[in-house]
């Protein structure tokens, strides 16, 4: 993403645990180093991209800020936290508040949960205009979500089941090839998932707006690299399929594929690899009593716009502050 | 399922087009000959089990009950015809009103759309406790459901993708292999495709009630014969989770697979090849207020229950009668 986008970066130190330091990548025909993340990594780092697990933004994050660096981070550690911006950047850059690089202050901004973003690029313009109440969410989440290995063994396994072979389990303890099952976050008392309920928490905090009420039933399925989701809105405010298709089609980072006659809506097949969000199937709720309730289909790259992009976006939204 | 069921049958009659006829089947270790489906064919039949799609059953099921059989009819032809019982055995039994096969008077009895019967099969015995006032579901539907040739271009096409060469699309004009897609039932006026709609009518018929709202997104995912559902229940009067699993663990064809330590709840895979339907992610909705409100998630043999399971379900009832 930061190669693709051409982010203007002066300098680039690429950090890891011990195990993969000294480990050479490329970046832009450049070789660089991995070197050992340590507590003196970020003396002269202006801003820290973070993805390697709570545990490590949680020790280093802070770490990170203290010594001056403003740190994007990809896991859960921060989201929830008072005073964290939890940013999409078309939806709530304001909330990035007084955090700037160049002051050399440090900061933490929160980079959301890949299907809460997803969800809200499409649902977030309707938002503005109607007001949602409610929403019930399902989606349809890629092994990608689960990192480079759950992608790994989906194929493995899809290549053993297509030979009649036993499925090699190490990521997941279900069958992933031809088959789907509820996401394996951790359960919590109430019988919603983390991931679950992540979609309503982070929701609230993006929206700065607690009065909607979300659940959601989150399922993975044999795809690779991109999300999808069936969402079903009730508004406050009456909110035509047509003005809805209309605010749509104006969104930053949001495509519409709503093609009826044709019938060709957003599949994840075709949202991989691309950096917007894709929504169709667009329809007054036969189940809702007037103008006040849509149902929507999205598709969105999780690895780009769920995660990567997001955090990459937040970074140049800092370069403009 | 004949077979397998140990059907009571004395003589067992294989019909088809003339293309097919002069095939050859077994059948509990004898050799039935297939014959050509004509004006005549149904003479000496007392049960006529069609499964040929909607035309043929428009045509050849009157002339069947005319004949004096009892068509159970597979199609979606006479499903919401007034007069025609649309039967699962499990709930509406006594919808089959007066038909018997000894009579010789013939009727029609019609098979429900496989999504309806396997969601029904759970929420049922919830709405006759309870009352459902809405419902929201999203599907996550098998190959399966558009025959055999879809079944196996999946098989094909996953095959074709995992050696990096372009996908064989005969029947679906979208790679199915490591993706999913909008129904590909055809699309009406309002934005629902024939499928979504089928489940908001046949529920109402199936259940003698018209006082319930329904919307339904239906998607086909890369999974090779069996259904999940994601389902989201309002109540006209308070419905604990506690009761709600009492109510599914005593329901006739519903098993529960709701394990949260464990986080074991029904795949598909697992559903697959089994005659029950599997319910679980039993869970308050946090989304509705006080106990109004369900989540939960069933999978269903699409081919058993589905379609030929409960079309012969449908005859042993009318043995009973």
């Amino acid at each position: 993403m930061l190669d693709q986008r051409s982010f203007p970066l002066a300098s680039l130190k690429l950090l890891a645990s011990a195990r993969s330091a000294g480990k050479t990548m490329e970046f832009k025909g450049e070789s660089f180093k991995v070197e050992e993340l340590t507590e003196k990594s970020f003396d002269d780092v202006d801003i820290a991209l973070f993805s390697a697990g709570g545990g490590i933004s949680k020790k280093f994050g802070p770490i990170a800020s203290e010594a001056g660096a403003v740190v994007v981070d990809n896991s859960s550690a921060f989201r929830m936290t008072d005073g964290i911006p939890l940013v999409i950047p078309e939806i709530n850059a304001e909330d990035m508040g007084g955090i700037t690089w160049q002051s050399r202050k440090g900061g933490i901004i929160a980079n959301p949960n890949c299907s809460t973003i997803i969800a809200l690029m499409a649902v977030t313009p309707l938002h503005r205009e109607a007001g949602v109440k409610r929403m019930v969410v399902s989606t349809y989440q890629a092994a990608s979500g689960a990192g480079q290995a759950a992608m790994d063994e989906l194929v493995l396994q899809t290549k053993e089941a297509l030979e009649g072979k036993e499925v090699t389990k190490n990521i997941f303890p279900i069958q992933y090839a031809f088959n789907l099952f509820s996401h394996n976050s951790p359960m919590q008392e109430n019988g919603y998932n983390e991931e679950e309920l992540k979609m309503v928490k982070e929701t609230k905090k993006i929206w700065s707006f607690d009065d909607v009420s979300i659940t959601a039933t989150c399922i993975r399925v044999p795809i690779i690299r991109a999300h999808a989701e069936s969402i079903n809105l009730e508004f406050e405010r009456p909110l035509s399929e047509t003005r809805a298709r209309e605010l749509l089609s104006t969104a930053p980072g949001v495509s519409l594929i709503d093609n009826r006659a044709e019938n060709t809506f957003p599949t994840p097949l075709e949202a991989s690899f691309k950096d917007d969000v894709f929504v169709g199937r667009i329809r007054k709720d036969i189940s809702s009593d007037g103008e006040k309730g849509l149902d929507l289909f999205v598709c969105g790259d999780q690895i780009r716009k769920g995660a990567a992009l997001n955090a990459v976006q937040i970074a140049e939204l800092l370069l403009k502050q």
